[in-house]
């Protein structure tokens, strides 16, 4: 069962599925369990509590959905919306494109807002949309956080902005999947009406819970949204919630346990020295693609990604080919471009558990690969550049100090 | 977070979640992976293939879906109904009652064949109801194999007997969750249309991966449903099939190396064996419930179910009392009653990956339980009745001999 | 590597090693680490500290060896004594014999006092040995706190109250391996000097340490005693005690976690709950046997055992194929007889981390084994004996009331 | 139990204990087991085999001893050796100072052939010892073929050429513990007599299992040698070993699983390749260290280890600091200078499971705590000679290609 199976450590550099820590594994290594006895619904308890923090909200409601985030989409607009509720949905990336797409299949009349893959969403456009509906006939804003893709952050503070200075009650719907837990995130603060994230993102938890916080108004629309739905039907949930016992069918057990080991990390380490800890590496990697002469496939910094990082290839380059040897020959696992910029850029993933170590071996192995196909890199000059900023940035380990 | 820790083994009995068995717990204690590296890939080619062993079908196609038995339920009718078509629906215990309040709830006009709780499916009426219906109104008959709620078996081959007798088009939907694994299951033979698991049942996974299998048929009606499906649309597993990369969205690298240590162990085993390891247990509790007094909850012996039994406790005692009393005093977790035998009855799950030994031990456990709560049961006879049968049936484990 | 599979759990009924608590399986789930970094020198301190209380001592110093209990026994030995020097030890079965033979390849001059097997230490032949030693020539006391092979415990503060009574200053070595943290054990009060046991006893650990403590009197010993030893010198641990870094060479990282969590279950469980929790298995069994009209080899109540009880079988039957059938067919692993009593007896290893419902799933194994080699067993006659006590005794599990 | 925990991997590169393989992690995570089944010795019968491989001997036999390397180092000695015998020793740093102090301890007359730290084993005086030693009064020459404080690899090949010249029948016995499947090493070809290494080493497990394997000649030795050993005592294991039951006392049967699984990862990498594989971090590392100006602690090229390198630090450096602030700020565990170098050189261990990238992520980490600790490294220098050197020469994972 390990026929790929390469000496020491997979350096995972993928914008997920992310590393998982040890103590998380560790918490996971177990049997099966009777999810009606006692001890789940106490966790649960616990574990519903707690994610609120990751969101920052305390008047939203979690939901801890056996799905991906492709669900925890589903989830977050069957619960809202009605069939043929017009949307206004930002296409910056592969990930946005494929939001749209099941807006579009699940029945809504989307209002595409695109840009060039490698910018942010274009809020004038959203101003303008939203100054002509006076109507309201926009029901949500359905927005990416971060764009896996291209590695695109949105300013969320300004979509509120702009809801607010027009007064629109659409709702604010959000997909933090590559955010939550390593970008700020402020459900209340920017008025955010679903938001929600998959677990082997920044959560650092192996796929398999799509985790979708609804606020009170998101809770309101459920109540009156007509799109069938039943797996990721909220009302199942807030029923068993209401019973004490949380779970309208079987949770995986270990991914409770694994949330629990997880959440205990976080809030150990404290979000606001992990949203550093992503912060550095951010930086550090786009210093090292600067000093490799590439370009960042963002376009501009007020865009840049601190959970990962898209490197573009000069045209006589098959970017798929940087990935492939990453891992045929340094176990490093890089992201692929995909869909319009698929053999223009890699991707470098620098969210979830990590640390600087790792971080400059990836940057090492890219530039030995760099070198194999042709790209004339000086061996060394990214890590140095890393390397520089990092030496000056980095923090004692809390915990060791 | 282990508050709830009781010395040694927890005996789980309930009929599911089930016993992982330590191979499959050790060849998941792993970190995430690159779903979209070559092994992956690989690796699924292999589980495509061989899932379709345990349904019993060579023409079918599966797909492995990051959801619970409630998600695969939802998988097989949007992908293969549209709204407001007519199903046939056995309604025989709480199971198929969820089953069927989903088929409302996605618009499918359900007529539904009552049975009392502890009978089987009702087939006399299926047969006038599609004697009468040469328009062909009835798009699909939808049957529970195992009403895990009763520890009820339905013959699935007098279903399709019915239907080719009366030449019937009506797609065959199976849920199979606490049979499939377990007992007998021939898809191809009863000319199943889709069928559908859940990892944590006969499988002995942890929850989160819903098995669906389509007939031809049933992948022919998907490219004409129109119940709205994204997560759970057939269409895009089938686009990365024939991509051979495989996801449409992430998997759990977890649960795939899982299915295949489990798989790798139900063939060595043999599934005809499988199936008898199963069988043993059934017969034994019943002897067991026989010994002391009390009556199965299944009505007649044609629908006795070898992967849990339902056992019905005398009036003046609650059998929810049962299931606290062995989670507390005996680290035993027992099935509880569920709605209309909510109190009534308490259920041994009997399936997965189980041995004798650890059948006795928690029917020692019960017969202790009964006498706590005030049941006259005469202390080791129902273990007694188990060993009889038992000790002449029980053969040698295989690879040991 | 999983060549001799069999399904569902094995039934480790061994005594020792015992069965894993599955925290403590998962702490040990882990890579190698640093000894030398700051962390293992912490927990190590704790680990000391800590480990004295399941000696019930507090002058006394723990060494945590990398060895097994044989390891153990010639720490004890060659820290304590000088070739040459007499002992007086107990022959009472086969791990005696082996201690004995031990000392005797060591080059000290063994005074073996013999028993039955099935019999406890002859403790007035110690009376008059001592007596008679007014000269103290006697150096030390050796004595199995219990014997494995014949579940034969003896009493120690006997032993205590005779040193004592004839004022005499030999060191009193015990070996507690098949007794410590299961039966009371009580280094101080008892004038223990040097206490030994291994990790994959009551502690329920893997093997792979050997945790033996030394009175003070037993330290002062160690500075004069010849015995050639490196390995299982103590001075070597002691100096590094001193400096705090404590390992004079590399230990196992996953066992001092694996320690760690045992000693936190231990101790959260209270150890005289864990006394009573092997009181009552051990208590069972015997009515199981005595139900099954077949002889304990243990000869009085006075020395019976509750970590282990030998059971005699009639001549007719090799109790060797008991056991054999026990791993073929019900995947049970009971221990052999050994030397003396070998093909004569079987033994249920009833400690470490066991309770009620595992040991009632063996009691019925064996009994349909008996049955299987001949003997004429009323099935369900033992399991009702032990029911009848347990279900009057078991308490609730403290952390679920 | 996780209170010094930093995020991301830690970086291992202390020269032992290693990192383990994950497959390695997996096979041991499992309860105990009966070692008297059929099952262990089954096993225990193609660990045995297996090992010799890692010796290169076809005529040696091999004991899997629970201790560490100075248990194997005693079991070495004491079975092939009588007291009052005459060695001869090399001293050439802490390790094999340690095995000359219990050589002394244990009662053999130690002829020292001391060197300078950071030289080889002086042979000359070998040599002429041997020349002059007509008697035979020599009756062992003992050598530690990897000194992993100095990092300095010995020629054994050389020490075998000299007992030949001198038809000298002196044992030869060696401390492979840094060495053995990571270095050549060719028991039967070099006529070694004794051969020993430790589970934590290259063998990539956890600590525990000393692995000593022994020539005919020495298994001879082993008949009349006159030291006192019971737990060491090879007679023990050829006694067990012709009974088919493999142990005289209790293995851990968690390390050997993990035995199975880290020999079949080797054989599978293919041993040579797996010699290759250190190799080149070796050269990479020592590149890095003449880019940093720096100089390594082995004196000669010849003497160069590819399993650790000892680098020496300025004068105004305390390389002790070095080590805590890799702990302390990036999670990387580095080996301290220790006895006569402590304070000059720090470790870099690059031996056992290990690949380029993580090689050059600890690189990138120690420049980055040169610049810290005020040393004038230009960052990026040594990784960039190292890639330069990887770059060019690392090949394909055999797997993947």
């Amino acid at each position: 069962m390990d026929y790929f199976y390469g000496p020491g450590r997979n350096h995972l550099f993928v914008p997920g599925p992310v590393n998982i820590p040890e103590p998380v594994i560790r918490a996971m290594n177990r049997n099966n369990e009777d999810y009606r006895s006692p001890a789940v619904p106490a966790m649960t308890k616990t574990l519903l509590e707690d994610v609120k923090k990751i969101f920052k909200t305390t008047s939203g409601i979690p939901f801890l959905i056996p799905t991906t985030g492709t669900g925890a989409w589903e989830s977050a607009l069957t619960n809202t919306l009605s069939p043929g509720d017009r949307t206004v949905s930002f296409l910056i990336g592969q990930f946005s494109l494929l939001w749209i797409d099941q807006q579009q299949r699940l029945g809504f009349n989307v209002d595409v807002v695109e840009s060039d893959w490698g910018q942010g969403a274009n809020f004038d456009i959203l101003a303008s949309k939203l100054a002509e509906d006076t109507a309201h006939t926009i029901k949500a804003v359905c927005i990416v956080h971060n764009e896996t893709a291209t590695g695109v952050t949105n300013n969320l503070a300004k979509v509120r902005k702009i809801l607010d200075d027009y007064s629109h009650p659409a709702l604010f719907l959000v997909d933090g999947v590559s955010s939550i837990c390593a970008l700020d995130f402020r459900m209340d603060e920017w008025g955010v009406d679903v938001a929600l994230t998959g677990s082997q993102k920044a959560l650092s938890l192996p796929t398999g819970m799509g985790i979708v916080c609804a606020s009170p108004k998101a809770i309101e629309a459920s109540k009156t949204a007509k799109s069938v739905r039943v797996f990721f039907d909220w009302k199942d949930y807030l029923k068993f919630y209401n019973l004490g016992t949380f779970w309208p069918y079987t949770p995986s057990i270990q991914l409770l346990y694994g949330l629990r080991a997880a959440l205990d990390l976080l809030f150990a380490e404290g979000l606001e020295n992990v949203f550093e800890r992503h912060a550095r590496p951010g930086k550090a990697t786009r210093l090292a693609v600067e000093a490799w002469g590439l370009k960042n496939c963002t376009q501009k910094e007020e865009w840049f990604s601190d959970t990962v990082t898209a490197v573009v290839v000069p045209p006589y380059i098959d970017s798929a080919e940087i990935v492939r040897r990453g891992w045929k020959r340094y176990n490093l696992s890089l992201g692929l471009g995909l869909n319009k910029v698929a053999g223009k850029v890699f991707r470098i993933g620098h969210l979830g558990n990590l640390n600087e170590l790792q971080l400059l071996g990836c940057l090492a192995g890219v530039e030995m690969i760099l070198k194999d196909v042709g790209y004339p890199v000086k061996l060394g000059s990214g890590v140095a550049a890393a390397c520089a900023y990092l030496q000056n940035n980095t923090p004692l380990i809390a915990s060791r100090v």
